[in-house]
This record gives C-alpha cells, sequence and structure tokens, in this order.
C-alpha cells in the first residue's frame, strides 16, 4: 500500500467517492430526526423486498469463496441466510427508534459580557468504514452513519463484493424514496486494495476511518491512514480475586468472562490471583474452568497450587486466545495485579472482584482500561450492554471514543455562540 | 523525516523519553488535585528562583538567533524579557487555581440488571508537544497537561533550546520537590529533526501530538505521524451581513472581527454580503475599514459599489492573511453565504449578523466550523474568552477536541462498572 502502487484511475475513483460524500454530508447537516427515521426505516424496506436479490448475490460469493479455498468459518460468516437477513432488516428498525444523537446541547452557559454558548452535538461529516466478510456490517454501518447524520463510504471485504453491492443498492434505493441525499451511503466499487490507500489518506473528504477486522487488516490501517483511524486492536482482559473477594462471586465471574463467548474480545484471557487468598479458591476454580473444557497456563506459583496447569510464558500473558485457554498469575496484592494488567493488557477491559472499598476505588482509578468493571464480569462491554443501543465497534484508543462506538460516539461538537452585537475589547 | 534518515542513538533516545513518560503518565493516574496544585505553584516558585539562569540562557539563544539572521519578528517572539517571564510564573499560579478536569463523572446510570455505569474523565496519557519559537510555551503546556494528570515530552524550536532547556529543568526542580513523578515533564535534548519523527512515531508510549507553530510544520507532524494529532491548520474566518443585519452592529461586528488584531486565528478574512443589504452599508463599511488600514479585495459586484477597492481572485478566498487585508463577495442570500464558507473556510470560525431568528438556526446549523457566532465577533474563540481557563491549542480538527483545546480537552474518559456479582446470560 504504497503511493507509486496506486493506480491513478482508481485514485480518482475513490476521490470521487469523497467529493460526493462531502456534499452529501453537508446536506445532511440540515436533517431531521424524523427524516432520518423515515429513511431508515425506507431502507429496512427495501432490503426485505430486494431479499431474493441480495441472497442471489451472496450465493455467488460464497460459491467463488469455496472454490477459493476458504476456510468455513470464513465461507460461514459470508452467508447471509433468512434470519441473518431479518436480523439485518430488524436492525435498521430499531436504529429508527433510538433517540437522535445530533442537536443535543452539551453544555450552555452565559458570559458576564451576555454572550450565551452552546456546545451542541453534530455529525461527525464523512465516515469510511473498512471491514471484513460479514456483509451485514454493510447495512449496520450506514444506518448507524445516518442516524448521526453522518455520510458513509463503505469497503467491505473482496470475497463479499457483489453481497455488499446489492445491500448497498437495496439501501440508496429505499433512501432515495425518503429523499436521501443520492451520496450519503456508496460503496467502493472495486476489489483492488489501492483503493482502500486512497480511502485511507482522503483527509479533504473523510473525517475519520473505522476498521473492523483482524489485526493485520487493523494495523495497516492504522499505519498508513492520513485520516484519523478509531480502531480496537485487540482485548487482553484480566479478573483479578483479591484476597477479600467473596469466592463464590469470584468464581461465577471468572467462569463468565471465560467461558460464556471466549471467541470475542471481552472475554477474559489472564487470571490474577491474590497470593492472600486461599489457596483452595484456586483450586476449586481450576476444577470449573477445566470442567467447562479450558486449558490452563499457570505461572510456577499457581502451577504450586494446580498441578494441572501448563507452564505459562512471557508470551501467554500478551496474547488474545479468543478460545478456551486462560493464563493464571499469583500476584501479591493489588498493586502487582494493577502493574501486570498495565503492562501486558490492552486497555480494554478489566475486572477486580473484592469487598473492600479502597480497593474498588484504587483498582477503578489506576487500571489504564476503556472499562474497568468492579465485582462484575468483563462481558458486558458492549453499546448494547451499556444502554446505548446498536455499536459499530468498541475503541481501544483514547482519543474521541473510549470503549463502545455507538450513536453519540459518531457525533463531533460545535460551538454555538449568540451575542447581540458584542466585540472583543 | 524518513525512517531511513533516524539515527538509531537519536531514536533510542527518545523511545526511553517514551518509556520514562508512560511510567509517570500511571503514576500521575493516582494524584490528587491537592498533589498536583501544590507542584504546579512549587514549579512557579521554582521558575522565579531560576529566573538568572533562564534569562542568561535565553540570551545566548538570542544572540545565536540574531548571527543566524533570523528575521525580527522571530528574535522577538524568542526575547525572555522580566514581562514575559512574569506572565509566565503567573500562568503556572492560575492553572493551579482551575479546577481538576480529571474525576468529573461524566454520565452516571444504572442498568436493570442492577449494574452502576459511571462514565469517568480520566487522563489521556502521554502528550508530545511539538512548538516552535515562544519558550512559554514549555511552561505553559507543562502546566496544563499536568493538571490534566498527563505526562508530557515537550519539543520546541531548535534556536529555543537553551531557553527551553533551562525553564524544564526548573519545573522538572520545583515539581521534584513537591514529589512529581521524575519523568511527568521531559524535553527532547537534542536539535535534530529525527527525533521529531521518533516522536511522532512512538504510538506505544504517546497518546497524542500536539503540534503548534505554522502550517509547514503541522503538515509535516499531520503526514508523518502514527500517533493521533490534535491540530490547527489555519483560520480563514468569515462574517456574513445578511440583509436583515442590524447596520450597525454589523460595521462594528466587521471591524472588530478584521481590526482588532489581524494576526491571529479567529480575525476574519473574508466579509460576506448579502445582495439583499442596502449597498450604502458596504460604502460606509468599507470606509471604516480604509480608515483602520485595512486593503479591500472584491469580487466583481462588490467593486460595483465600493471601487477603491482592488479585484479578489479565486485565491483570496483561500487565504489566511493575518494582515490588513480583507476579501469581499457579494453574495445571494444566506445558502450561498453558508455554501462559500464550508467550500473556502477551515472550519474556524464565522459569523453571521442578522435580526431573523430562523435566519440564526440555519446559520447555526449548517456551518460546518468548530465555532459559529450569532450577531457577535469571530475574536472570541479562546479558551479564556469561552471561560475554560488557559488553553494549549485550538483544534480544527473534529474529532475528540473541537475549537479551544484547555483542560477538559486535556483528558478522556473510562467506563467504571460496579456490579454485586452479575454475570452475563
Amino acid at each position: 500500500m504504497t503511493d507509486t502502487g496506486i493506480s491513478e484511475s482508481i485514485k480518482n475513483q475513490v476521490l470521487e467517492l469523497g467529493r460526493n460524500a462531502r456534499k452529501a454530508s453537508r446536506a445532511l447537516m440540515g436533517w431531521t430526526a424524523d427524516e432520518k427515521n423515515r429513511a431508515l426505516n425506507a431502507m429496512a424496506d427495501a432490503l426485505e423486498h430486494n431479499t431474493p436479490q441480495i441472497q442471489k448475490a451472496n450465493s455467488a460469493d460464497v460459491t467463488e469463496a469455496r472454490e477459493n479455498g476458504l476456510t468455513d468459518a470464513m465461507v460461514d460468516r459470508l452467508v447471509l441466510n433468512d434470519d441473518r437477513m431479518a436480523a439485518m432488516i430488524r436492525g435498521l428498525r430499531d436504529i429508527a427508534e433510538l433517540p437522535d444523537p445530533v442537536g443535543r446541547v452539551l453544555k450552555s452557559w452565559e458570559k458576564e459580557n451576555g454572550l450565551l454558548l452552546k456546545k451542541i452535538a453534530v455529525p461527525i461529516g464523512v465516515i469510511g468504514m473498512i471491514y471484513e466478510s460479514r456483509p451485514n456490517v454493510t447495512a449496520d454501518a450506514a444506518a448507524l452513519c445516518l442516524k448521526a447524520s453522518n455520510a458513509i463510504i463503505l469497503r467491505g471485504g473482496s470475497e463479499a463484493l457483489r453481497s455488499n453491492q446489492a445491500i448497498a443498492e437495496a439501501l440508496q434505493k429505499g433512501g432515495r424514496g425518503a429523499g436521501l441525499p443520492e451520496h450519503a451511503i456508496q460503496l467502493v466499487p472495486v476489489r483492488d486494495r489501492e483503493a482502500v490507500h486512497a480511502l485511507i489518506t482522503m483527509d479533504k473528504y473523510v473525517d475519520v476511518i473505522i476498521p473492523r477486522g483482524g489485526e493485520g487488516l487493523i494495523r495497516a490501517v492504522a499505519e498508513n491512514a492520513t485520516v484519523p483511524v478509531l480502531k480496537h486492536y485487540e482485548g487482553i482482559c484480566h479478573v483479578y480475586v483479591d484476597g477479600t473477594a467473596d469466592p463464590v462471586k469470584a468464581w461465577s465471574i471468572v467462569e463468565n468472562a471465560k467461558c460464556q463467548r471466549p471467541g470475542v474480545c471481552n472475554a477474559a484471557e489472564t487470571l490474577l490471583v491474590d497470593s492472600g487468598l486461599d489457596a483452595d479458591w484456586l483450586v476449586k476454580m481450576a476444577d470449573i474452568l477445566e470442567a467447562r473444557g479450558v486449558e490452563l497456563r499457570g505461572d510456577d506459583r499457581a502451577r504450586n497450587i494446580v498441578d494441572s496447569m501448563k507452564p505459562a510464558t512471557e508470551k501467554d500473558w500478551r496474547t488474545e486466545y479468543l478460545d478456551l485457554i486462560l493464563s493464571v498469575r499469583v500476584v501479591d496484592g493489588i498493586e502487582q495485579a494493577v502493574e501486570h494488567i498495565n503492562t501486558y493488557g490492552s486497555g480494554h477491559s478489566d475486572a477486580i472482584v473484592t469487598d473492600d472499598p479502597e480497593k474498588q476505588d484504587y483498582f477503578g482509578r489506576m487500571v489504564d482500561s476503556a472499562a474497568v468493571y468492579i465485582n462484575t464480569s468483563t462481558r458486558f462491554t458492549d453499546g448494547a450492554e451499556f444502554g446505548m443501543g446498536a455499536e459499530i465497534g468498541i475503541s481501544t484508543d483514547r482519543l474521541h471514543a473510549r470503549g463502545p462506538v455507538a450513536l453519540e460516539e459518531l457525533t463531533t461538537y460545535k460551538y454555538v455562540v449568540t451575542g447581540d452585537g458584542q466585540i472583543k475589547e
């Protein structure tokens, strides 16, 4: 992805998408909540009416994916069966029901000179969404961005291009009927990877890039983008069980954080156990986890208590398993636990189990992560669980948005200052 | 500034600054408001006590700058006379008086499952500040970052290195006495430009880069950084005088926006006049401005009314004069005015003068700028004028911070979720 590799024609094609998106985003600044919700419902209707065409396009993608030897898991992610179509359509109608994130007065105050200042939530502008495989992201992301009055340029996985095109066409058709600006929703129409480079360096027309997918994709985008990126690298999440923990709650929280859905980013990867805790607690914890099929990898002190554990290496502390594997370390108290989390963690979601209010405060303040949990499971980091409605992703960045990126996070703000002729002295 | 040009030793030196800054930033997460304010006052004391050494170092910089043929304006920016020293010291004490931006509960809510969610303002972490000339920025930026519990790595102009070093040493000495973590405030100790490249690509240890200076500097930083950048390109600010404007207020607002301090980013560069406004208004406006020494450059319709105007070219609409020059265009109503502003402006500060509430609303909603003014001057875009206290800069970006970047903008947030054993179903 270097400048020299970009064919001018692809670059110009993407620039044209950008120019048009900027124009559409300006028009969307004048859109009301009702207008947006009407468009969202019209888009859902259009997906419904165009289901046969969308599934036909999807079949072609799936066939080609199989021919190209994609893994079963990848092919599965690609498939748009009836349930997934229905969920996608329902998603759009749900987003229409959510409150409008634009126009909220975030703050309002008057100065001694009589100036009235308002800090108001406004759309970000143009959002570039880069994603892999799952074609439903096309509809989900377009709907969330539109609800926040943003224009979107979508760039899905090349293996899903036909599906994404069919979905985008249906969304555009539905939107058009509801008066949506023509280029509010656009899909990069070519498979070439050069198009991605053009998209992520088009600062003039794109305000933020949201990549969703494997670490390789995200790293490539982050390293080459000149447009700001809202990203999520990985979720190396911890549960620390303090000596003051309620043992029963601790068993249940660790089991939930590891086993309830091990393949997701907010599942726990490392258990930190206070050396002050009764050794029996860890023995029983290991029984529970091993009964659920979890492979345990411990440091020397943990293996002294549970000898069925494999040895953990330095690499384990840095690994997002996304699988039924848990690394276990015995630490000497909360400070060492926090030090471990801030050293090896990914700033995603980390939990403590303790009944001591001082330790709760300390952990809440000192753990440098997007979401910190006290006596509950890391698995709650999610826009819907937080009560934000659907999310477009989870940010492990620090600027603009941290944690779930939902509708409010798809807005920025401006100041509107009203006076009566005031001038600066 | 390419990878190949970086000497390994400079890169390692900067990496060491980064590692140490990260450690200091983690320690600062535990600091209270009182501790920070005590450190800020101790730093002010140290600047006071070290004034002779600082001014001696400054004299050496000034002498070298003169020998190197820097312009008088550049040399003037460099000089630390008694007044400027006093202002710098007072600045630190003022920052100590401001409310703590860290720990604010931005939002708090309970879910049906009993989880208590709090969205809490926390430090960003490590801030890299890159600036030119004025050595007072060393103290101002360090103090603002510390007040928000951030560690800072400072990289000033090479022509001010001795001054910056003397100031940083005094700040560190004062801070040390108040228990400040050793590497909370660090200055890049070398002049080599390679150090800048190392700083802006050190994602692991630096969370945001704030560049302050000429457009060349900012563009180079933005293009080469992999760390997120909070930047301010230029201020091409407009005043639009609608046909419904109070003529007297309009004269006064335009005069103020252009003339009160023409060299700053929130001064007006373009006047847009509604063709519906009485032609006499523009004649009188031109008299007022010309009496203040302003050169007017108009489009054909403006020159038909005021024939002393020079012709404006396309380039004028895109130019930040920072001088007593104003471009003038006659437009057909508010929509054309907004179109002009969104096309040629820099998203900084733009004003309308009108008594029509509908036009006020339209302008406030449709102008895509950080600050939009209704019946008042663009010159108010400033942290202090907005009531935020001192500012570290003004952002024309859209993400994270827009407009004045003051203490609250130097924080991010995290979620602290407290439960009683809840697990995800």
